[in-house]
């Protein structure tokens, strides 16, 4: 299983990175090779200044060895060895009209000191972080998740949706990051799913990524926007900042356990700023979007 | 001791606000009171766009009830009462040759079901964090944050020096924030030092505060800059914004804590940027202060 999917997500870097410089037209993403020293590595990509991609990143890696100390506290196990390979990508567009999107895809198994099995599972999900709310385009995202997710269980997309809402929310602000989509974890073997029955699942999940985002982006990439609006941007931009330092489990493990810093802070955005306690205009669109970060949205 | 301690900051509020204004000769600071709806407020002030701070905050607090859960956890104790209050100032320049300061000065009590005070001390320091690296600068804070601490115990400047260079220290990037200053915690009554001795410290240090600073505002503030330099401390902001949301005691504790957001987060700076995989250039002015901050200097 484990070559299996890390021959999948090789493989849909590519279709993605090639797919994201079609519709950039201009930058090319920059790939840096690295090596984990204690074991494993990974293939980092990298785009910046493009047309249309301000920043971002569409990263693959695969790391095994002893279970790091910090992980195996998390994990409530002993001093076990592992395996955890999976795709991780952000895209941060120039244009505010332009959602950002987050999409991570993983495998992980832990093994006993014969190198048997003894746990694996599947995770991860999208999720879509505008800073002007297209209702179109919420709904275009959540139906594809939720067609994806329908075709290996009708409770999955109910369930992935909320799961989604209640992870990537900054409670000190007391708001979602953005409108959602799908998060998952620890999908394991049970009488319903076996193991390439959840392989199928999140194939289908990532196959589905590009036919998620890439309409949005070219239904607005071109859209006029003011030097107010890019500033909002930037200032939304900070609460991603926040949520990713703060909140996000998947960033904080990496800067506990020596992980490649570059590769996981490439998730922050490129210009970012914080006024002192700044609200948007009542009745503004601005607003119309936190007010549907304040309390989820229903899209499907 | 809480009610000399409290008048001792707010007049010290008044102070810094009121020269850190007559230096900016544009901004004014903007008042905002706010009160904790379990017990006690707080001045927030800001300044924001002036002409030589592009944003800072100078702010006091004193709150009081039952200690959170989560401060009972941190702490190893019970369902006790507290009280504590402070000054927390930050101020982020807009020309990169004027480095970023930071300082707190704070004072807490824990009661008994009966109100009588079981544990009481103060803690605090000053440092500071420039963009560009001037030696006589940071030799002259250095000489000041000495000076103060030369005063109460020949062995306070090495001790509280070191601990500044351990606590502000970025461990995923494997450097400092800044070039440090003094940090102390914890300075309860002991047989040589009774609460007013510390008192009369911690004050010590709080009235040295626009002696270190000031001095190195107005020597700098006037130099030319390049749209280099300022991306330059944009880049180096985000370093400040990564140590403050990931590894700052203070900040996390309030975002956990229900502490105002604003005046916890006025610390984060206006204008920040990360780039993928940034370094300097070999024997650029750039490359001198991260040498720096990679292995920190005796000043003193």
């Amino acid at each position: 299983m484990k070559d299996k999917f890390y021959q999948y997500i090789q493989d849909l870097q590519d279709t993605i990175t090639s797919k994201l410089e079609e519709i950039d037209g201009k930058a090319k993403f920059q790939e840096d090779i690295w090596k984990r020293p204690e074991g494993g590595g990974g293939r980092t990509r990298v785009i910046e200044n493009g047309n249309v991609f301000e920043k971002g990143g569409v990263n693959i890696s695969g790391v095994h060895g002893a279970l790091p100390k910090a992980m195996q506290s998390y994990f409530k196990v002993g001093d076990v060895d592992f395996f955890a390979c999976g795709l991780s990508l952000v895209l941060h567009p120039e244009n505010p009209m332009v959602p950002t999107v987050h999409a991570n895809w993983r495998y992980f198994e832990m093994y006993d000191k014969q190198g048997n099995i003894v746990d694996s599972w599947f995770g991860g999900g999208q999720d879509l972080t505008p800073y002007y709310l297209f209702e179109e385009d919420a709904k275009h995202f959540h139906q594809i998740c939720k067609t994806s997710c329908d075709k290996h269980n009708p409770s999955f997309y109910a369930t992935y949706k909320k799961k989604c809402d209640e992870y990537f929310y900054n409670a000190h602000r007391g708001e979602a990051r953005g409108i959602g989509g799908l998060f998952f974890d620890y999908c394991k073997a049970s009488d319903e799913m076996s193991m390439e029955n959840w392989y199928d699942f999140v194939t289908e999940v990532g196959n589905s990524f590009l036919e998620a985002y890439v309409p949005i982006v070219e239904r607005r990439k071109n859209l006029q926007y003011s030097d107010e609006q890019r500033d909002w941007q930037e200032i939304r931009r900070g609460r991603y900042v926040e949520f990713n330092l703060v909140h996000d489990k998947g960033t904080l493990f990496g800067l506990r356990t020596n992980g490649r810093i570059e590769s996981i802070l490439m998730s922050l955005p490129p210009n970012v700023q914080w006024r002192y306690d700044h609200h948007p205009k009542p009745e503004s669109e601005e607003e119309k979007l936190v007010k549907v970060l304040k309390k989820p949205v229903e899209w499907q």
